[in-house]
């Protein structure tokens, strides 16, 4: 510990001597992630929440290089962008596609003004707790407070004296879609509807409305509404002066509809006055997103809300305590444990409507139906966390998948709202039931599960989620021909996705089929080269793609074999064959001479899921366990920090988070739906799992470590006393032993 | 009679003996007015209906050189256009702007396409009547029938086998105003919002939505939506595969919010079927337009509608029975009647639910809230005709002024679907009012009204009514400096106005009143130059503008002195005061010749509203009567026709027809709030006119006289068979004499 660190301590100490013991949610620092690419944002939000109230400051030419429209940036919010537009009310956190950040509320004083790119200001005074910002804007010396619940984002306003303006925007948005209305429905409530869409820019056939509505503690002293129409060509438009010029339109008390349209309270203050804002959302009705409103905030005031929020997310974050250990890691544990929180989040309204896949009629469920499932990342960790931690949301998450297989008649592989985003590749979500289904959460209806995963497993025709798949099952694996990239990291997906299939046919007693898909689990083999100790993409008639450099792929470069990676960063990605590549690769040895080439080599990209199982992998050779807990504490401290850069990347909502949560309390769910953990050395000196008595027998688990600065290696495992043989114990193991306790030495 | 007209008459016998009697209602010919710029359409509309179903063919360059964006286009259709694309369910008749021409739907078959210059298409069979319009469209062998109840649009479309579209298209129409929301709410419904507005290229703050509701009596077999986005700009739209492009949404439940969107019902029929479709329409909301077309239509077939609107229409036109004379007279006649029908028109809802003036707050009325008051045109003869033959329609008209007045504080000049436009000059609504109610037309507040009046009349500041008031009040006129077009003319107008609150004074017995505004109004004397023996415009110091030609302005350039026109079009626009204008003119025979000379010299514009009282003036001078009945005569058969150009142009909403309505009687109101008529030459040898009961004693009051061919001119008059002196008669002497007798000779 340096000197830093010692400070730090000696500061929580004095804090927690004036305010008591501090808490986990204290711990949080919902800072971290929002540089560096981590898109996570400051914004409060209820947990899984549809909403939150992100600072929005990457809208002008001020804020360049980090600029909405300049590049592909997805999210609202750039810790060290300085020029602020308003706070959005829809955000994703950690995703790598612009989308959302909508609905910008921005109070302002003095004469109205309605174009953003004037009204917009630096800030000050950055607060962000649990569930709890504020600034204050330069320009007009407001300072701005926000909390939000699951389903209404709550702000507070301090106007000094004057004229004060509160604008919602529905003009700019990180979004890609356009399109709006809105209503001032009394100087009190505002409504509208903004369009969005178009995730990674794909499928803007599916770009949806939000719904909203805006309640003001003060009644508005004016009120109005603005629109920028569409420039109008043709000889006629000479005649329009007002052609493709902003509009006002006070007092105006009907819908106004366009793509750059907005509307405004405006006030007189003869003293500082705080106004509170809520705003509701639904993704279903504007009577919803009322209701929304109403039910969760009604009588509430801003501090009541806070104080629930901070409490219920408390009550999340302390499912998992943590003693001992440095400060600084319980900042980043329960960060970590925070954005992992986040997504997948709430779809449906308080009174469960909630809109069907793609055509989006009004439904409604019992459950919480969960969205912003980004499988392809979360399936390697993120669920695996909630099995384990709160089985209740992952029981609901799946069966929100099997939701969505009802109404589109297909799996999510990358739901966001109730559109089908395709993002990515693979067929994820069967991964994921497995692996719940094995850790013994079970309560979905698994024969309806099962059959879900065995269609995008069988079916070849017109099939979104495993395109390629004839040549697959003909061959074992797509070739050059079948795909223009990712030949073979999408042949190890699908044999992942066949491996869980085959454990949960294995599970249900469906023999042929346990036999049948463990066959096809491995059909990745066909596509090891030896001649690189690697996979290597196939064309079409069976011959190795020459010439060949297993470097292609680097740096996200698109190539014909992998998505977003090059051989290095995938030939591991066999998580539920690793003896099988160990064989290919000529045993024990050479394979962790090749696993330590990718690291020392520079291959090794922890921003990115397919490696991420990597530095687990030691595990699997006896005596060489050191490296995992040598590498998994680099990481830790290398990519993880208590700074707005402290994720490695992009969060993918969560999975980036989920993977510091596990490795710092020395267990990581290395095979998705094979239910075991690898162990590597805990962060802390005690760790408490309360477990959900629905699920599980055992009330608690705990970790007990003498991690120190010193003490990092594993020397040897105890399970209840019980000496423990090798790195790996079984989810049974885990959750029925009590007590997981490891002797570490230098 | 030529021999056209004889074989005319043969045919419209035989019809007769086969059908029986012809009705008014059977002789309006609605293609009348829909070339040479009538801006009349022949689509199906209920009296003084909200909505009409015209057939729309003024997009696409097919339709060049009257393609709506190529020009200042101001009708949804016109007669020798070729090109389809739609039927249009808001529609203005007879204006000179550009405005509604929108929710356009379009049947087709085969493949669905959503670009109109695509899918639109030549049309032949065309037929129109009063309730009715059908045609066939050439690409798709579709036969449409179309009709209307007050807010719903009633259309059939009679499809072949095979594969059907209904599209309702709201990214295409005649206004300016662009913004839209559409969503299928079930596959027999579809409900939206569109956005209109900028009348005139004005005012587009004041851009307001109409909502809609369309039902369809086959469930579609298939749904969907469109959408054609903003092109996206920045460095980031090079990711955006779909740029600008148009996307089709199918089996899409809920909004979808653009600039140019719509909305597909798309069907496949075994065998020919008729699909038929009602479009609810309402200024309020959704609701209220789906309560609309419930109320109005719900169990009613299209043939009973359309026999509902029929006699409905009949009813109205038949308070005027015309015997004898021509049968394109009568044509001519009834037709004319019909347009001045047409506009005002109806703004509330069936609940009575209409928007408040500008700021679209929702109010609700007992009595029918109209709109479209196009009043510098309809001051001078429409509302004349009104009271005389529909004086509920007129007092709820009256009501309506007051309902604007209170709810913007201003009585309306061009009101709008609750917009005031400002469009033209001058104060006229007062002088509507005050002819009103001299004619006895009371049961209004007249109070109120006589306030509004002198409102406008007397404030000086922020008066939109009056602009330049202060120098009219000063001096007596505006000056050349005051404002940059008009400065005679306007003087003349606020000059009428000023002479309307003197009659109204007078009838309240505000004595002071009628003197003070009785000399306001003559004050266009001052203006009256002996040089030209014409109105001539004086500068700021009181000197004449020099040089100066009176013919500057003729072809509606724009001058300093005159609106629209020149000093010949103008000189005599004195209604008020014709014997002051004579003596300033140097006594009666100046006078003629000068008014003479309009004609001759070719300065008298039949299209344009200043000069439509023209032809009347030779009656003040005894002796020169026959000029009036000789040129009135011409002017009938020159500009009006049985033909799609039989209007001399823009019809005004109703006001060139309302003049060959009182021309083709016999009767003028030649000075508008002085309650008389000048007579004129009859067409007819037996007009009746059915007065209403509630306001007038009489059952009816008769107009004979045995015009012929041969027979043009009148000998003598009398009334009630007494020996009737000069040819003005008053209000009362009118429905008072039961019987106008006019003797007339060759």
């Amino acid at each position: 510990m340096g000197l830093q660190h010692k400070i730090g301590l000696i500061l929580i100490a004095f804090t927690l001597g004036v305010y008591g013991q501090k808490q986990p949610v204290d711990y949080v620092n919902p800072f971290i992630g929002t540089s560096n690419f981590g898109t996570t944002n400051p914004g409060p939000i209820a947990v899984r929440g549809m909403v939150s109230v992100s600072p929005f400051n990457v809208a002008g030419p001020k804020n360049l290089p980090l600029e909405k429209d300049s590049r592909w940036l997805s999210t609202p919010y750039v810790k060290e962008n300085t020029f602020l537009t308003g706070f959005s009310h829809l955000n994703l956190s950690g995703v790598g596609c612009p989308e959302l950040g909508v609905i910008l509320a921005m109070p302002t004083t003095g004469e109205l003004e309605v174009d953003y790119l004037k009204y917009g200001t630096s800030y000050s005074n950055e607060v962000s707790k649990v569930g709890y910002y504020s600034n204050t804007l330069d320009d007009y010396n407001i300072k701005v407070e926000a909390t939000a619940t699951t389903r209404v984002g709550v702000s507070k306003y301090f106007f000094p004296a004057g004229d004060a303006n509160i604008l919602i925007n529905l003009g700019l948005g990180l979004t890609n879609e356009q399109g709006a209305t809105i209503k001032v429905v009394s100087p009190t409530e505002i409504e509208g509807v903004r369009s969005v869409g178009s995730f990674c820019y794909y499928k803007p056939e599916e770009a949806y409305p939000v719904y909203f509505v805006a309640q003001f503690s003060k009644p508005a002293d004016e009120f109005g509404v603005w629109k920028k129409p569409t420039t109008y060509k043709g000889a006629e438009a000479e005649w329009m002066g007002y052609n493709g010029k902003t509009r006002i339109m006070p007092g105006y008390a009907m819908e106004v509809v366009g793509d750059s349209i907005g509307s405004y309270m405006r006030y007189n203050f003869k003293a500082p006055t705080v106004v509170e804002m809520k705003v509701g959302i639904s993704y279903v009705s504007i009577e919803n997103a009322r209701e929304n409103l109403e039910k969760e905030t009604s009588t509430r005031s801003f501090d009541q809300i806070l104080a629930e929020s901070k409490e219920n997310w408390n009550g999340y974050l302390s499912k998992i305590e943590v003693e001992g250990g440095f400060e600084e890691d319980k900042i980043k544990f329960y960060t970590a444990l925070y954005h992992t929180l986040i997504h997948p989040s709430t779809l449906n309204d308080y009174n469960g409507d909630y809109p069907k896949m793609r055509t989006r009629e009004t439904l409604r469920t019992q459950d919480t139906r969960y969205t912003v499932f980004s499988l392809w990342d979360t399936y390697r960790n993120l669920h695996q966390l909630m099995s384990l931690v709160y089985p209740r949301q992952q029981s609901d998450m799946v069966k929100s998948m099997l939701q969505i297989y009802d109404e589109s008649g297909w799996l999510p592989k990358w739901e966001l709202n109730a559109t089908e985003t395709t993002t990515m590749v693979g067929d994820p979500a069967g991964i994921v039931i497995a692996d719940t289904y094995l850790k013994g959460v079970k309560d979905f209806d698994v024969e309806k599960a099962y059959m879900a995963m065995v269609k995008s497993a069988d079916q070849i025709q017109d099939n979104p989620l495993r395109p390629g798949l004839k040549d697959y099952l003909e061959k074992g694996y797509l070739t050059t021909k079948t795909t223009n990239s990712g030949s073979v990291s999408t042949t190890q997906e699908y044999n992942i996705s066949d491996y869980a299939i085959a454990q949960l046919a294995k599970a249900l007693g469906k023999k042929k089929d346990y036999q049948r898909f463990s066959k096809r689990s491995i059909s990745y083999r066909n596509l090891f080269d030896k001649e690189f100790n690697l996979l290597r993409p196939k064309n079409d008639d069976g011959s190795w793609l020459t010439p060949y450099n297993p470097e292609d792929g680097a740096n996200f470069v698109k190539n014909l074999g992998f998505i977003e990676g090059n051989a290095w960063q995938y030939s591991f990605m066999v998580t539920h064959d690793t003896k099988g590549l160990m064989q290919l690769m000529g045993g024990s040895k050479p394979f962790v001479n090749r696993l330590q080439d990718v690291f020392d080599k520079g291959h090794f990209d922890m921003a990115n899921e397919p490696d991420i199982a990597y530095p687990y992998l030691f595990n699997y050779v006896k005596g060489e366990e050191r490296r995992t807990q040598q590498m998994v504490s680099e990481l830790l401290d290398t990519y993880y920090k208590n700074s707005p850069d402290g994720l490695p990347g992009n969060d993918d909502t969560g999975t980036m988070s989920a993977w510091a949560v596990f490795s710092m309390m020395g267990i990581y769910p290395v095979s998705p739906s094979n239910p075991i953990y690898t162990i590597t050395t805990p962060r802390f000196n005690k760790i408490t799992i309360h477990l959900d008595s629905d699920y599980y027998q055992q009330e608690k688990i705990t970790i007990i470590s003498n991690f120190s600065e010193e003490h990092r290696f594993i020397d040897n495992i105890k399970i209840e006393g019980k000496p423990h043989k090798g790195y790996f114990l079984s989810h049974d193991e885990l959750v029925n032993g009590k007590t997981l306790e490891l002797k570490l030495d230098k």
